[in-house]
């Protein structure tokens, strides 16, 4: 087992990864100081891994409810999420109550913000059991909710106790869920480290096999990338911004399409080889270097063209894209491998960008 | 014109308090930073005060917006929150985007709480327009909305950049929410400063006819106590707690009866009399102190009278309060004028203070 530190002073946490660790009693008992915990999975994790979780508490002699919604990025909604509410308010669940979530990047931003908001706050453990969470989703502390007209729109910056990811989980997980993980962790090299760009070029077909040892270094070192960035930054005033490349495009065809259509990595890979081409067209990127990204997204097994949403949709979903200011949309482009730039753009390159995209 | 800082660090914020101060250009032009404000206000008191907002923030060049919600305690939930949500939206209104709360406490949470999550947080200010609000909930950055099993039990502790309490709105207040502003006055004092609730004893009729200096004075030392309390203990780990005498009970009664049918100030007016009735029952105030709580509350115009909701009724809505743990309720008892204490109580004392109180 690894264990990383997130570094935010009082809210600071642990990162645990390895193999079978939803299992240890050990790593839960000293983070729960209540009498009751809440765990909050789905339909698809439950059958899986709720058991097991339950087995590793039961030592610790707290009351243990659990809570399963409907899986799928659809269900991230208002309705879903009161339905936690409702299982904490009629169990009498207090202040000191730990929510468990136990899934992946959906399951871990809604229980993030139920316990963010319930009464105004209460403790919560994120076990992450796809790639995409256990890299992404679970470091950072942004949890919340999608609505009609934007994803993420209503949320809060919010964070765990500790993070428990069970890369054992990953063998159960679709190979569509796989390669949308594998999405972030070329985007986090994208953006901070040349090097481990290259180490992804040459071991993508391990981590399409779902191989444990390429797996364990990819989940760690996109971990500490992101925990860095975080522990700089946590309420993105700046710097974290770079971690949404790829996320202006991917967010606007995730809700062009309608949310779950496309799986939140599958956007961002596609969202990525779109930044990419801005940032050639706009002279900050050489053109190869954009080949190595896309060859690498594809190699992924990830999708390369967009939909066809129409250009000026394109650009209204973007125009509500939270990094967009005063309906000026900010892009986080490339310079080279491992170095990004946030700017603006003109609208006659990013039209340009979307005829080529699709 | 008077102005306290509420003193959290970077999260500091001016309260300022006077007649007039609406309409005042330089009150808000420190505080909006972005290019866009959206005014969340309600049908009572948008024709009142809406226009006189909108003027005063005219001469900044502002995109102005409003959102006007329905009117009351009833509407405090996710349907109306929502509708702030949808408007944001539809504006593409983004992380810059101000927004001011006009109108009482439903209003002041409800506009918190967007502020809090939309965007995972964007800066809002309140402008208070009843006395409670000027006195107690515009103060201490608690923000949220009801849920059918309870009072704020979704929320977020969330500090506005300022507070603009216009003294000139009470004229326009109705009688019963004047008694239900004095009522967490009384409150304040009851659990703070024995001068205080004196000088109330000394002017609560002052009060009832809404003498200027006399709301003023009132309005000022209240916010005095509260800002030092909340400075102490912002998210309400332990002094803080205090603010809530009256409030376990009060609650009940509000559940109980259905929000909206007793104003809170009404329910806390009565809750303190209960909960003087417990700290005399164990011994901890002795009973002619309990009868100047109790007539200073029937002065103010306010209920002494609990509804009859029935012993285990009351219970049972007591243990779903934010400060039980564990299914044990905890009370905000006194000492004597000025001083309380927080404690669980025997089962046998509550339910006399119940039986003695409807």
């Amino acid at each position: 087992m690894n264990t990383l530190s997130v570094d935010l002073g009082e809210r600071s946490y642990p990162i645990h990864i390895g193999a079978d660790l939803i299992g240890r009693t050990d790593l839960f008992a000293a983070h729960i100081a209540g009498a009751s915990v809440t765990i909050v999975t789905n339909a698809t994790v439950e059958p899986l891994y709720g058991e097991k979780l339950r087995a590793a508490l039961a030592p610790l002699g707290k009351q243990v409810s659990t809570v399963v919604l409907p899986d799928g990025e659809a269900h991230k909604d208002w309705e879903t999420l009161n339905r936690i509410f409702d299982a904490l308010l009629a169990g009498h669940a207090d202040r000191k109550t730990t929510l468990i979530a136990l899934g992946g990047g959906v399951i871990g931003d809604m229980t993030g913000f139920a316990a963010a908001c319930y009464m105004r706050g209460v403790p919560f453990i994120q076990v992450p059991t796809t790639l995409l969470s256990q890299v992404d989703s679970s470091v950072g502390g942004k949890t919340g909710i999608n609505h009609p007209l934007g994803k993420n729109m209503i949320g809060a910056f919010y964070q765990p106790l500790a993070v428990v990811a069970d890369t054992a989980t990953l063998h159960t997980l679709p190979e569509r869920e796989l390669a949308a993980g594998i999405a972030e962790v070329i985007k986090t090299a994208a953006i901070a480290d040349a090097t481990f760009f290259e180490w992804i070029e040459a071991n993508v077909e391990a981590l399409n096999r779902c191989e444990p040892d390429a797996l364990a270094h990819a989940i760690r070192r996109c971990c500490e990338i992101k925990a860095s960035v975080v522990a700089a930054d946590e309420r993105e005033g700046g710097l974290r911004a770079i971690l949404n490349f790829g996320h202006t495009f991917g967010h606007a065809i995730e809700a062009g399409l309608g949310y779950g259509e496309w799986l939140h990595g599958e956007a961002v890979g596609c969202g990525m080889t779109m930044a990419a081409d801005l940032s050639v067209r706009l002279g900050h990127l050489d053109d190869a270097a954009r080949m190595r990204l896309v060859a690498l997204v594809c190699a992924a097994r990830l999708p390369v063209r967009a939909p066809a949403l129409g250009e000026a949709h394109y650009i209204e979903l973007m125009k509500s894209d939270k990094k967009a200011e005063a309906g000026t949309i900010k892009f986080v482009l490339l310079k080279s491998i491992g170095e990004p730039l946030m700017t603006s753009v003109p609208a006659d390159a990013l039209r340009a960008t979307l005829a080529a995209s699709v």
